[in-house]
């Protein structure tokens, strides 16, 4: 195992000193008020260690990662029949947008892009109601991270739905294809809170140790899901987490990853560790500019691609 | 290590009864004309032995798995300029879709849509006259498969080229955008003959041996491509290497892969295998329907997901 | 001029018997219990004069067909610097079509689809009352006619308003864009209701005599719009007026026309004479179908195509 | 009727020194090697009048427009089957795109784009030899315009075939979906040398006169194709004549019309006028800059928009 302490610690110093940091996301307060001087990583390896370094323990907003962590709670609550309302394709097309919807009968490519994470959240809201729901997804969370003090903030959802005019036309041409049962409104309230968690590198990582780990979470021994349905989730993270970037991203990185427009990315080298950065400038894609390119240098340093053949 | 003779043997036996067997491509006799019943698989380890069952010894119409060959080769010759001309991202559309190349100047979104293969063949035309690029690819190939009975099969490419209005349309498209430096004729005459190989899975899963061992092969202990360079292959073949069906089999195989309209795939457990399948019959996406069947029971009896822990 | 009386009686007597009457529109109650047996014809002529058949003094919906008085309205209202926000071009795509707005940054094509009929009521709505702006169209549209018992059935914008997602996803999406004034909720409740117009083919062919006489009310004197004005909404209305059919229409009656998905159409033979057809069957691209050849007929046995020679 | 000599001098002078003159299309030298500076326009009416200002008698390349005249001439040969490979409606795209030919299954949407006019030049061509379409166009030609002059110029038709790759995998890709009969390069090559026809404005006029009077040459007093015919292809000159800005020209100008990238338009005011003009700049969307602008000014001192009563 290579020396992590020591390649966390300098990855950061690298990227404190980074000169191209990609662009903050402006169009809501909260998000573009974050100094894009910031950056963090956090490792949680098999056997339980942590490598933390730069703000590896700042919370931030982790926005579409969360649709990874929405995406196991349906299945979890309707098992694969939630494939029937969303695919499995990488889109080749941004994260909003609304053009296969129309030739595809209202039928997101997959749950990765804001589409098909609006369907997956209509599921998590069932015949319940958006607080339960909201509730639900910020206990899930706690409990796979282990910490109770991750919250939901709530200026980042209402600065969201006040904005969101994308997002309420998505899902109200996906109702008009009968493939969103519950009101707009209620599913947006849902989805906007649970994208608006807010985490650290740290816990995004401890977060993330199911899908290193065949489902199992480590800390508690229960399977959160079961090891296939873990490896799917891997496969649609390597292929649809970074929208129209997941091509650059699986060959530069090289590990199933997820972003957020807050900046952070949740990577899986599965049996070896969970990894999470952060640093809210976003290349031209919405994916982290220097996120990106810490996880390139940390699989340059560790071999740790699932590409690669395995060296340790 | 499983028992890999008992499990290909059990696989080819379950595929001979398997009912729903696609359809057989039909747009060139050659291809039309071959047996649905025909299944067969090869398994290649990385200590060298080798596992074969069914019809894992009769030679197919290789088709596309072809373009991994191709871009290694050009690889070799222009290095990472190469990607100047072609993406790495997955299409989300049809093998040989033209629409994204109006909207994206003549610039293919990878390398496995016949547009990015195209592009790669002009590259291996390189100055040269077709016999010589098309001569280099088949000595490339007997290399890497450590066998000089491989042959290209010259019917199949003359149909080809008869019938081939929209790889000649897709390659004028690029070159009316100036992304084909060479005759359209030229480059074609290229293209079919490559993708004209044949070769049996056993011939197959011995030339991806490189892929498997991080860029060497490990019968001749040369270096083929680079590390670095074998993963990125690999991770092409997990994104985009079953043209819009790659998401599917990500989810359902989670081994980077490459089909053929022969019915041939390509796969690649990196470190441990490299396998090969053919059956004739294709599913809706032209990817071999009882390949991808067979493969997905060979991981789910191995383990040898790349998205799973590694359990040996 | 040709004997209109007969002609009219004729047409309506042949469309009685036409066995092919296409669909009628399912997708709201009001419409869908429509008797698809009816047809309607009525001809108001220059010089005032009135040639109504079969259903044509009995009310419909006229849907769509209200784009044309919200245009002229709204011309009115902020003169030719609406063409700033709506194009003037075919679309090419159906009528409640979303695809080109996203590579059009949310300027509709042309005032006669679902979007740029969306963004004419929002500029219709300007900084008043819903309320406001619903009476404004039906005193425009009753003075336009010089009939106080034109209507608006609530029955039918509510049950718009109730399926209406595919429009309150045009209008969330071009809001996202910045196309879009007012409250989505507002805009669409005033859109619904003009839509809602209840009228019969004789009051319809009233309303549009401006469009027949250079911009004037016959009726009145007075100017609705400048000539120039009047020309150019026929030329949208032949351009644009049957969305994706538009062509077709063109090239078999040669008039400016304008469909609704209740079965109405009205066309407009420029100097001679203002013309409402009404059958509920629709054809594949949402226009009446009986209505369409009712207007080829009229058109062959008067010579009053646009594209011909005047014969009179 | 207006006083069209003094009308066509006045528009000549305005053109002579309009600052914004377009773009000339610089693909190939021949076409990019023309003043800018030039503009020419002839008026010939119905009862056989000429007007001529400006360059009026100045050979040009009159590219797109003889799209008008391989149409008429394909309908001749064939009549209505025309219609089964090619549509009527608008394409909403620019002259060369292919993207809708990939979802429409190879049938172009109008005769007026470059595939429409392809695959009515692959009809022209039947079952003889290039020379002999070629020769029956130029013979057609020079009967409507009823001058022998009129000549195709070769090094504008072996420009063209040297650049010509867009229009060359156009030509695959139908063939490739069934809707071309004849060998590519024959068909191209005919349709090559139907675009490089010389005409000057008077002579291009003329050459459209059986447009303006129902179907017949007013010379000869012969049909060359029916009232039923000519007022078609005056619908689709309305609709298709000028790409993806036709529904602005029918919005300013308001008269059937066909441009092409020489810097030429043929309009017709039916009944009243045939009209030819020529500058060669473009605007954006390949349709010649002053021509469109002289049009207007005509139509604005004349009346004769087919949109507006007849004054006259």
């Amino acid at each position: 195992m290579p020396d992590l302490a020591a390649i966390v610690a300098d990855i950061a110093a690298e990227m404190a000193d980074a000169p191209d940091r990609g662009t903050v996301a402006q169009y809501i307060p909260p998000l573009a008020a974050v100094d894009p001087k910031r950056f963090g990583i956090a490792i949680v390896t098999d056997d339980g260690r942590e490598y933390v370094a730069g703000d590896g323990d700042m919370g931030f907003s982790i926005q579409s990662i969360s649709k990874v962590f929405a995406l196991t709670l349906a299945l979890g609550a309707v098992g694969d029949q939630l494939w029937q309302r969303v695919g499995v394709e990488p889109s080749g097309t941004p994260f909003n947008s609304i053009v296969q919807l129309e030739s595809e009968h209202g039928i997101p490519r997959n749950p990765f892009i804001n589409a098909g994470a609006i369907v997956v959240t209509d599921i998590l809201l069932g015949r319940g109601e958006p607080r339960e729901a909201i509730g639900e997804m910020l206990r899930f969370v706690r409990t796979l991270a282990g910490d109770d003090a991750i919250y939901i903030d709530d200026a980042v959802a209402r600065a969201e739905l006040e904005t969101g005019h994308r997002n309420i036309a998505l899902a109200h041409y996906m109702r008009g294809f009968g493939n969103l049962n519950r009101e707009v409104a209620r599913v947006l309230g849902v989805y906007f809170h649970h994208c608006a968690l807010t985490m650290s590198c740290r816990q995004l990582a401890r977060a993330g140790r199911y899908l290193m780990d065949g489902g199992r979470n480590p800390e508690t021994g229960h399977n959160v899901v079961s090891a296939r349905r873990a490896r799917r989730i891997n496969a649609l993270m390597l292929t649809c987490g970074h929208y129209d970037g997941s091509g650059e991203f699986a060959f530069r990185v090289g590990l199933p990853g997820k972003s957020g427009v807050g900046g952070g990315i949740l990577a899986v080298a599965p049996g070896i560790a969970s990894i999470a950065v952060w640093s809210p400038g976003l290349n031209e894609r919405g994916n982290s500019q220097l996120g990106t390119l810490a996880l390139e240098r940390l699989v340059h340093r560790t071999g740790w691609s699932i590409f690669d053949p395995r060296v340790f």
